[in-house]
Order: C-alpha cells, then structure tokens, then sequence
C-alpha cells in the first residue's frame, strides 16, 4: 500500500467555480476511496466536447464548484474496502459509465446500459454515501460523471475502472476511456460494414473520425465522410475518409444525394453530430434490403425523429450505441491491445498537449475546432 | 410433357369484373408459358387480406377485369424457353415475389427484395413481353402480384415458384406462400428471440399469429398479444399467446403497459397491424439494451414514424422486413420441411374451406372476421 492509503490526500485539482469560466487550479483535498471505490493517481487526461458542454452549462441544472474530466488514464493509489480485482499500482482507464457485473445489463451479452453505474450527468457525488471526496477548506467539490479527472487524484466506483495492460503508453491510450471507443465501437460492434461495403460517416468530430477509423479497420472501400465543414475533409483522409459531401453544396437532401453516388444507398452509416436531421439523412441514405444505420450522437431533448416507416419495411436497420456497445471493464483491456498490437491508431486523433497549468488552453483549442484531442499533462 | 403443353388451355377462373362485386367463375383462356415462365395447374388457394385490399381498390388505382390470388399451392404443368430448374409434375407454391438470383439483393445474403421481381401491386402483365397469358373472348384479364392463383391454370415467372417436397399436402402448405412465412420469419429470421425471453405481438391476424408461433417455436417464454379486438386471444392461445393486452383497456399509452408488465420492456416485438401508432407502440415498448422491434404490417402512404432520438440511442434495434426475409426459391422449401417435421405448425391457421364455386364465401369470412385462412379447393 502506498503511504497515502487511507489518508486525505492534498492535491492540485482543476475547479470550475462558475459555468463557463476559466478552471482555478487549486489544491484540493481528496478523501480515501470507500466501499467499492478506488483512488486513482492521474498521469493524463484529455478534454472531451461532453466537459465543454456541461462546463458552459446552457440548458442543464448548473452544478458547481465541480471536477470536470472524464477521458483520462492513470494508476491506483489506494483501493477501498470490498475492492477484490484492483490493487495499487494497476494501470487504468476510468470510464464515465460503469459495469456492476450484477444488473441485467451487464449479465446479458448485447447491453452495457449498466443499471446501477449508467451515466448520470447530474450526479455529482459518490453512490456510496451520497457525499463527495473532493472538497477545499471544508467546502465540498461536485464530482462530474464519476471521474473527474482534471485533478492528480480522483476516486472512482470501481465499476467505472478498466484494468489495462501496462506497457501502454497512457499519454496515448487515455483518449480510449471516451470519444474514440464511441465512435470506433459503434463501427465495429453495432455496424459491422463488411469488407469492401461504403459507409457513410456523419460528422467529422473525433467521435466520427473514430467511426471511420473504425470502417477503415473493417476493411470498408468506400468511406464517405458527410459534413458542413470542408476544412474537415484534409484531415479525415488519414482515417480512411475517401469521399467527401458537404450538404451545403447541394439543393437536395444529402440522403439523397448518397444514394445517387451509391446506386441505392450506403451499406452502413453513423450519425455522430447529434443533430436530428443528420440523424433522418444517415437513416435514409442506407440502402434497402440490408442497410444499417446507426446513431451516435445526442440529440436535443425535444427533437423528434421523424421518417416514413416503409422506408424501414424496405428492409433498413437503425439502431443506437451508447459508449460503442463496449462494457468498461470487460471489453476496454481488448481495445488498448489492438492499439499495441497496431490494428487501432490512436497517434492521430492527438493533435495537441499542453502542461495541467495550462489547461483553459485545452477549452480554446477545441472551442475554436482547432483540435480532435488535447492531452494535458498531469506531471508539469 | 403433358399433352397440353404449348397450347391454350380452357379453365375455369374466378374473375374480379369490377371492385368490390363478388367474383364470377368464367370459363377464360390461359395461354401457354412464355421465356422464363411457368403454366401452373392450382389444386388449393387461400385467401389473403393482400386479395381483399385491391380486390376492393379503395384509394389505388383499379385495374379490372383482374384474377386475385396469391396463395397456392399447384403442380407444374409446363415450362417456357429458357426454365430448367422446374419441370411438369414439380409440386409448387408460387409466390407473390421472386427471387432473379442475378441482382444484388438476390446475391446478398441480408436481402430478399430481388430487383426484377419485388413485388408490383400496379403491374397486370407478365414481365417478358408486357401481355396477359389470361383472356376471354380476346378480351384481356389481368394478373395480379405475378400469381393470379383463383384460376385452375396460371402462369408465374419461374422466379416465382418455389420447388417443395412432393410429400407435403398441398392444401395445407398452400398457406405458406404468404401470409404465414411473412410473420414467422419477421420473428425466426429477422426479430430472432432468445430462448426463455419475452415477445409482444400487435396484431392478432394470421400475420401476427404467425408471429407468435415464430416465438413460441423458439421458446420464448412470454408472448404477449396486443390488440383492439378481446376475442381474439382465445384463438391465440393455440399459437403460444399466453399474455393479452388489449390498448382499449387503459388509459395510457399501450407502451407503457407493456414496460411496466416486464419489468422495462419485451425483448422483442413484432407489428403486424400497419397501424402507425402500433408500430410506435411496438418500438418503444422493447426493453432498452437489447431490445428489437420488428415491423411487418404496411402503413398508409401518408404514415410518418415518430419517436424521440434517445430511445434508439438507449440501444433499441428497429427493423423492417419483407416476406419475413424468406428468399422464396432458396428458403420455402425449407419452411415446408419445418412442416413436415412438425416443428411449425400450419393445420391451427385453416379455419375454413371452401370449393371453388363458393369462393365468395371465403371474403365473406375475411370480411366478418371469422377466419384465419379459408382453404379454396380447385377441383370440386
């Protein structure tokens, strides 16, 4: 056990005090993992759109002080009682939904909806106690997706922790705990394009550039990335993107304009903007008989999907993912070794890094699109 | 070949003069089998909802003097140019389908909705030459979906005709030309449920009987039948229904009902009804997860499909099928070998027979309710 174990630890953390204002580092303290949690030691993490979005706060329940940070890979510290498969020094990804290994979910094979552990953006402290273990001078600090790990320590449910191989660089692998298993698995786990099938990827974003990587590992010879900035279409190429439509260059609906390219339609599509027309067009653009489509992204509370139903008689599939259908714990352990064993890329999506000092720079880079992922250092 | 081959023969057919007047048994001329053709002899019929609906021809475009009939079962009686998997006394059902085995949907393993010969509610005439095989008095009668069964002959397209075990009954498996194979494969090839799990029918008609009976042979444990009319679910219990629901019950929506009876959902479900609202209900009553909803039933022209994003986003699957995903060549001989080893059932389909002279009675039935399927037999 390290020296720390079962004592508060004084650490830096990264606080949003206010929605939409620059993060405070400040030193926080971080109390000892309880029942069924762990403390981990973060090494890196990297900003997600999902930090963004609940940092800027508009139309959500506001929630602050709070720890964002939920894309991260670092070590155990500590283990707290009733933890059995974890132990200090393991290497880890924390994850932002969980696997309780009891529910109905996680004992069926096509689920990772966990009930227990599921992701609840409006939780901010521990499912033990109903209590936080981050707080300053006595003041609590909410937790975000049970992560939080824009600090040097966090604790997790250890339900929320995958155990990785530790030859795995996790200033790399880190980008894997998020966006990039969500856009890869929902290509490889729920799309399935044979080799050689078109796929259509809606959204040009680091989850849809996951989505193609992962219709590039499929072996999939038609790539088409759809979306409203060309800019996009340069860097995409390296994720095997190989045609490029933006809706904006045509007078007709995109679904149909695929479909002329494609004779009929796309084998396969993933929609990852989250915007409900995108979500109707990668719908209506596979092709009858056995297309499948496959939505990604969140959509706005109020928006109805909408679309004739023969269009589904006409044998076309639709289906949602959530996390790409992968289980944290059981399936990430696979996804880190295809990367070491070179299958998946990861190098590419990390277009920036900067020092956890500098961490609002993260906030500019993604805010001004310049970056698919910024990895901030723990360790200055 | 038989001594009829290459010429004209003289029949006895049931002919649709206007739509919605009884039909009248003429005696009409049946010409010979052309390129790629087949000249049937019909032993035994059934009538279909498919038959009644454009038979009644309220809102499509009417086409008459027509022949219904899609569901047969009949004996080959001669070939044209170009046949050589089909040869006189080959026992046969035809169906209102094909299957080119040339198109891409026919190549692929997913689909079955040949591009030659799709089904085309609007065309009268044969494929190869645009002309009717039926006439009377020179005077034209019209096909119907490729089949035109209510005739003692009849000429199909060789892709049309499935070759069956010439063991099996034909006044039994006649019924599998469509309505049954639609809704037993919507359930065994498309819906798929796993041993011991939990299925909701909408629809209690042949289709959806069919549908429970796919269930029930794949051992699910709880079938659930949904529909308007209670009496109905007495009959139902033959084909492994063993829970009811009727929408009228309750004043909340039947998804609702149905989440709460299994604990958040069916695992699968499959509409049967057309109704646009049922195949809402039908969606978004499929546990998230895991749960799939299978369509079957057709909607009107103007049906829009409504639901909110997240409900497939929360892992739900929604499919349509055709057929039930049957090629007709390749898979009925092998629903019929189901029959013939008892493990579907076809007999608790038949409610009614009928001979040829009293086919009227056999709308009668349909109309008022009071079958299943009505067996017409050809020869008197």
């Amino acid at each position: 056990m390290a020296s720390t174990a079962g004592k508060v630890i004084k650490c830096r953390a990264a606080v949003a005090w206010e929605a939409g204002k620059p993060l405070v580092i400040e030193e926080v303290e971080v109390a000892p993992p309880q029942h069924n949690e762990v403390r981990l030691k973060i090494l890196f993490t990297s900003l997600c759109h999902t930090d963004v979005y609940f940092w800027e706060a508009k139309g959500q329940t506001p929630m602050f002080p709070r720890i964002f940070g939920h894309e991260a890979g670092g070590i155990v510290e500590s283990v707290g009682e009733g933890v059995t498969d974890l132990q200090p020094g393991d290497h880890v990804l924390p994850v932002f939904t969980g696997e309780c290994r009891e529910c109905r979910h996680c004992k069926s094979e096509e689920s990772n909806m966990c009930d227990l552990l599921r992701i609840n953006t409006d939780r901010g402290a521990m499912i033990h106690d109903g209590k936080t273990r981050f707080s300053k001078n006595g003041q609590p600090i909410y937790h975000f997706l049970g992560t939080s790990t824009f600090s040097e320590y966090t604790v997790v449910h250890v339900g929320c922790v995958a155990k990785i191989n530790p030859a795995a660089p996790l200033d790399k692998v880190c980008v894997l705990s998020c966006g990039i298993c969500t856009g890869f698995g929902a290509t490889v786990n729920v799309a399935k394009p044979p080799k050689g099938s078109s796929v259509a990827i809606f959204g040009l974003g680091a989850v849809g550039l996951a989505a193609a990587e992962g219709a590039r590992v499929s072996g999939a010879a038609r790539i088409i990335g759809v979306d409203l900035n060309p800019s996009r279409f340069e860097e995409a190429k390296k994720f095997g993107v190989n045609e490029f439509v933006n809706p904006k260059d045509y007078d007709k609906p995109v679904q149909e304009v695929i479909a002329e390219m494609t004779d009929g339609g796309v084998d396969r599509s993933v929609e990852c903007t989250g915007s409900i027309q995108a979500m109707i067009s990668a719908f209506e653009c596979v092709h009858d008989g056995w297309g499948v489509a496959v939505l990604v992204g969140v959509p706005n509370k109020d928006d109805a999907f909408k679309t004739h139903p023969m269009n589904f008689l006409n044998e076309r599939t639709l289906k949602g993912t959530f996390y790409g259908n992968y289980k944290p714990r059981t399936d990430l352990p696979g996804v880190v070794e295809m990367y070491m064993n070179k299958e998946l890329e990861v190098e590419k999506f990390i277009t920036h890094s900067v020092s956890f000092s500098e961490i609002n720079k993260a906030f500019e880079y993604m805010l001004e699109g310049k970056s698919i992922r910024c990895i901030i250092r723990m360790e200055e």
